[in-house]
């Protein structure tokens, strides 16, 4: 980039456009709006990273990122302890959680099987899962995986697993998204939907 | 937001999603990411945030940010100071920077006139510049303000505010974009360019 911007100036830009969603040049527009809040959010912003940094972990039980250990939805009673969503991200666990969809608890992989990127069985929190599985609370295990080629080379690997537990193991539905118009929705979750028609 | 995420967590993603190109929804993603990144990235750019909070500053000249003032281009003894370019923002400054296309100095008005938003002549930083067109070392001052409503009007008073000092006032060229095609250029545009055609 330019020399004419400081070294102090230059090191945010390059540190901001190493975020998800933001370039070179998003980083440098976010830098000057920063510049020019600096007290109502740029002063906040480094504290909080700090503050975050320091004090969000992963649970032990389920993995979800949480400032108390237990986090807060293992240390809620209220939840069914007897159903276990499987999602490989965190960000998954908050689009369950926002869609209302899920009221049991949860196990986060912290990714995904994938042969060709090395990532094998003992990369993710798999053995955690069938220890929770084979503890005897739990009667139901929901896979709520993506449905690429990873996310059910991991869907199959996990169900023979977690079979020899004894504990049901499901997954969520495939089919029409809704609000989906047919007309612009691939082959594959067609023909999906089509197999597994319901009664009306 | 959903209840289940830490306060801390909370707090991250609140100040993420007031950045420019970043929504709630990809704050969320960029969260995550840094938490993933901790060392890395996540707790250099708390520091860097503030960092550059502390250091950077308006240059007492030209308006133009950096850590030391004056900044780096009004220290540059190398560079004209005959011919100042007066831009509306920093980013517009860096954007010559990065095309190479000024030598000179420069002057940051830190915003463009707006009636309809009620920013007046002494919402911006003019009163230095009429006193650096009347310091005697600046020969010409180009405008290089957007093509818009509110730059066209900034544009027409500095000239007039500046005619006085005897400086010679010019502002950039309109016309077709470098690779810019004739079918997809607005009429606007197409009449300008037609308007001040040049021999071949």
């Amino acid at each position: 980039m330019s020399a004419n911007i400081g070294p102090e100036l230059q090191r945010l830009i390059d540190l901001l456009a190493k975020m998800p969603g933001l370039g070179p040049r998003s980083a440098k527009r976010a830098a000057l709006y920063l510049l020019k809040k600096r007290e109502p959010v740029m002063r906040p912003l480094a504290f909080a990273l700090a503050e975050a940094a320091d004090k969000v972990k992963a649970c032990a039980v389920c993995g979800n990122w949480d400032s108390i250990d237990p986090c807060a939805i293992c240390a809620d009673a209220t939840r069914d302890k007897t159903v276990l969503c499987v999602v490989q991200d965190v960000g998954d666990l908050w689009a369950l959680e926002r869609a209302g969809a899920h009221r049991g608890r949860y196990h986060v992989l912290g990714g995904l099987l994938s042969p060709l990127d090395g990532i094998g069985p003992d990369d993710l929190n798999i053995g955690a899962l069938v220890a929770r599985a084979q503890g005897g609370a739990v009667k139901e295990i929901v896979l709520a995986l993506s449905a690429t080629v990873d996310g059910q080379t991991t869907a199959h690997y996990l169900s023979e697993r977690l079979g020899e537990t004894g504990v049901s193991v499901t997954r969520l539905s495939q089919g029409v998204p809704v609000g989906g118009e047919l007309d612009y929705l691939d082959e594959g979750t067609l023909a999906a939907a089509m197999k597994t028609r319901r009664p009306v």
